[in-house]
This record gives structure tokens, sequence and C-alpha cells, in this order.
């Protein structure tokens, strides 16, 4: 059994209206500190596979097809073993 | 300058429709090997602050105020030093 965990992030050049908007709350609320805010999604992926290898060419499979955008998203992930509990 | 790395969850026991249909989408695919998924968010804020300890501390409080909901989510950071480029 191994966790996946899954960064996508747009591209530096690419807009980010939803991190334009947390920095603008951000502000607000008095956090005069930040100046930038850069938004993206985090997965936790379980995945049933016996061999760390064969999960990882899954993962990177499942980024390119599903998960990220590649025209204006990147993607990085780690893919950590784990005792299912049982 | 600092860039701290923002992940927000779910808290285990909360549904997480999101995460559902992101599984749905790769056992259509034909992923077989993923069990389950969990959505979550992973922001990247930069902040101007001259000392660690200080960043530290707003990005708690930002978590604590905004970024996250901590009825149903969890969250952590972590905070990078960072030169700025000139």
């Amino acid at each position: 059994m191994f966790l996946a965990r899954v960064y996508v992030t747009l591209k530096p050049t690419v807009n980010d209206p939803q991190g334009k908007t947390i920095l603008g709350g951000l502000k607000t609320l008095g956090f005069d500190l930040a100046t930038e805010v850069r938004a993206g999604k985090y997965l936790e992926i379980k995945l049933s596979s016996p061999e760390r290898t064969l999960a990882e060419a899954a993962v990177e499979e499942m980024c390119r097809k599903l998960l990220a955008n590649p025209v204006i998203e990147s993607y990085r992930y780690e893919v950590e073993e784990v005792i299912p509990r049982s």
C-alpha cells in the first residue's frame, strides 16, 4: 500500500485570481506581511500496489491524464509506503 | 523574505465529494490501483518578514483566521527563507 501526495500548482506566468483573492482577504485582516499568494491543489491518493515503481509510474500517468492541466499547471508528487491498518 | 507552503486537508471523518469524484475519474481511466483520494488545498505565501519566528506566527494566525475552517479542516505548513531576486 502506497500513499501519493500530489501538489498541483499554476505555472508562474499564469494569472491566479484565487490567490489574488486570498491575498486581498489576508490584507483586509491586517496581514501586511503577505506579498503574494499562489493557490494550488493538494491530493492524497492511496494505491494498492505491490511495488513502489509501479505506484510511481501510475501517479505520473494520473497527473498527466487527469490531475493536472499541463498547459497551465505543473505538478510534483511524493510516494510513500504505508502499512495498512488491519 | 520567507515562503510559506500551507497544506489544508479535510479531517479524516469529513466526507470528501471532490476526492470521491476524482477517484471515480481515475477508475474510469483504468487506474484500478487507486483506492482512495482526499482533496485539499495547497497555498504558497510570500512574506516580507525580517524574522522567521514572526513569519511563522503570522502563518499560524492566517491559517486559523482565513485559510482553514478549523471545524472540518486541518492544516500544516512549512516556512522557508528565500532570497528575493534583485
